[in-house]
């Protein structure tokens, strides 16, 4: 594999020196784009453009044409493992993505079985491969997956809900098969990334989308105790380079310091609390990646500049912050904000990275 | 007035010593009730259920004739303020409420006056005159409002939204225009909550549900700054007792101590952070109100007795309790599971508050 030119994303996210601070966007290649659109109408639908590797490694590569952005990640849905688990993954109108077939007793439960990456999920392995052919060693490819309580979220719920009563119910109700659904989840995330992994991706993310919705007690029994499961379960060193991962829990601030003892290299924070603080409580433990409120990017350049700036400062000097959005980019961004964005990062940043004399 | 029966709660909220934790629910009053359902069918709309003092009167009574709550909350809607300034609030299926004249520019929110609670919003007063005579102090009643943040978000997004970008548009390109109206609504506001104080609400509750979706730079400034304002602003004492005020943030777990340095009496919590460790932050501060998960409803009455023995513990011994759930109930909820929970604190908590020799 070609070398890579710009490493400053892996750098950073094992706290290593780099001249100034990297930056990407979670939902990079996405509906802001008129290019994604574009290539979004040529295909079936949403779930043919993720399962396509062509065009899932076109969409991929879009958004780097256009911006300076340090990293790459792979453009797939959140819920290729639950469909590789037959369960009937759909989209419909307003209503996001949707299962004909949810998950609710034990005994489905039971019957489910953990997908071989390459063969149900072999679309995936092949983008990513293509990806990183693609890319060159231009930036490192991001890989992910879904938690595994999110993913069972969506499974048990068959959809998006906004009370999570079916999933919480099998939780409350019956903690025993609902450790068994996570279990089987947690080993087909393991196998899932190492086969991203083995196919080239250079770090990877996992979303834990709705694992801030649980009290604490729950949380860490049910969301957190199956990441660190899959941290253990990781290949951490591929092609002589280390493997960083990356733990995003939406509304998670107040386990920070949980996340941090996973053994992960980074934590992925919202924009709800100031990084600064974020940082003085996991000390030189992992990286932090964000965290700037997706809302700045509807505001002028000279405010998005200045909240860039905000930003930098809050987390001082040194290693270990990879700038990113505290949540995905909104679909109604103006592209030249995006610009701008990245930009203010680099031009800002590097006075936060002189070494000392 | 008659004098309370039951002051369990207006004692809990001051940090009195009390035989047992009071309790009540948000939304107890609503929709999981079949005579609630009764009665929504009767009125015409939404919307005038709330506007006929004797509806609002009889479906906020319907769950004490039920339950052994401990308080009984005024049947409103939170963004009754707006309505009365003139921008024509209705209610849309499945989208929830919305306007018809959305505030987007500094114009429109220069021409905006604070409503007289007692012409505008006087069915708000009848209504709480009507549901103290009703009561007839069997229990106390509480008045609220919405926050003048989350009242603003409405009013400028013109119904909910899921990324807040107008609201925080305008609060990032015109600060100035945002602190204006947040101005207008907080004077609003005190006025409102005083003239249901006058009217009998014998405690008062400000909703703050979307301050947690800011910054902390943002809540601090934003939504922070203008309920202290309301704080204090209200006639804290009527008919020789002391008025209570609780406010509650939705998501604002990291602000509890901000939140309790406002001059409040309670705050209100919601499900995810052990209210024991909320306990620890705040001292003696202020009272504490919350903060069972309101998906445990759905499980069975044993697993819910094991949920309130849980939090109860986590309180600790003491006062300072007002039992609740950390969001508004269910429309799905079995009304049995309800009295299992209100039967459950009851008869839990008495060993929480023996006082030591």
């Amino acid at each position: 594999m070609t070398p890579l030119t710009n490493d400053r994303f892996l750098r950073a996210l094992q706290r290593e020196p780099v001249d100034m601070t990297p930056v990407w966007m979670m939902r990079q290649a996405g509906r802001y784009l008129p290019e994604y659109r574009e290539t979004r109408a040529r295909a079936k639908d949403f779930l043919t453009l993720c399962q396509t590797p062509e065009l899932a490694c076109e969409v991929t590569l879009q958004p780097l044409a256009r911006f300076k952005l340090d990293a790459a990640i792979l453009f797939s849905d959140i819920l290729t493992i639950p469909e590789a688990m037959g369960l009937g993954l759909y989209f419909s109108e307003g209503e996001g993505p949707c299962f004909e077939r949810p998950v609710r007793t034990k005994a489905q439960i039971d019957n489910l079985s953990v997908p071989d990456p390459n063969d149900a999920l072999r679309y995936v392995m092949d983008a990513v491969s293509l990806i990183r052919r693609e890319l060159d060693g231009k930036v490192p490819l991001i890989g992910f997956s879904g938690s595994p309580w999110t993913l069972a979220t969506y499974m048990v719920e068959g959809g998006t809900t906004k009370n999570f009563r079916r999933v919480k119910g099998l939780m409350f109700e019956q903690p025993q098969a609902m450790h068994t659904l996570l279990d089987t989840l947690a080993q087909a995330v393991i196998a899932y990334l190492n086969a991203q992994i083995a196919a080239g991706a250079q770090a990877v993310m996992i979303f834990d989308t709705w694992g801030g919705i649980l009290t604490t007690r729950d949380y860490l029994a049910f969301s957190l105790h199956y990441m660190q499961q899959i941290v253990e379960g990781l290949t951490r060193k591929h092609e002589g380079q280390r493997v960083p991962v990356i733990l995003f829990t939406k509304d998670g601030n107040e386990w920070l310091e949980d996340l941090a003892a996973t053994g992960c290299d980074a934590v992925g924070l919202d924009w709800k609390r100031p990084i600064g603080k974020a940082r003085e409580r996991v000390g030189d433990k992992v990286a932090l990646q964000g965290n700037m409120d997706p809302c700045v990017l509807h505001a002028s350049p000279e405010r998005i500049r200045e909240e860039v700036a905000t930003i930098l400062a809050s987390f001082g000097n040194g290693n270990g912050h990879v700038f990113n959005l505290g949540h995905g980019i909104h679909p109604e961004v103006d592209p030249e904000h995006v610009s701008a964005f990245v930009d203010a990062v680099h031009a800002l940043s590097p006075p936060y990275h002189v070494s000392p004399l």
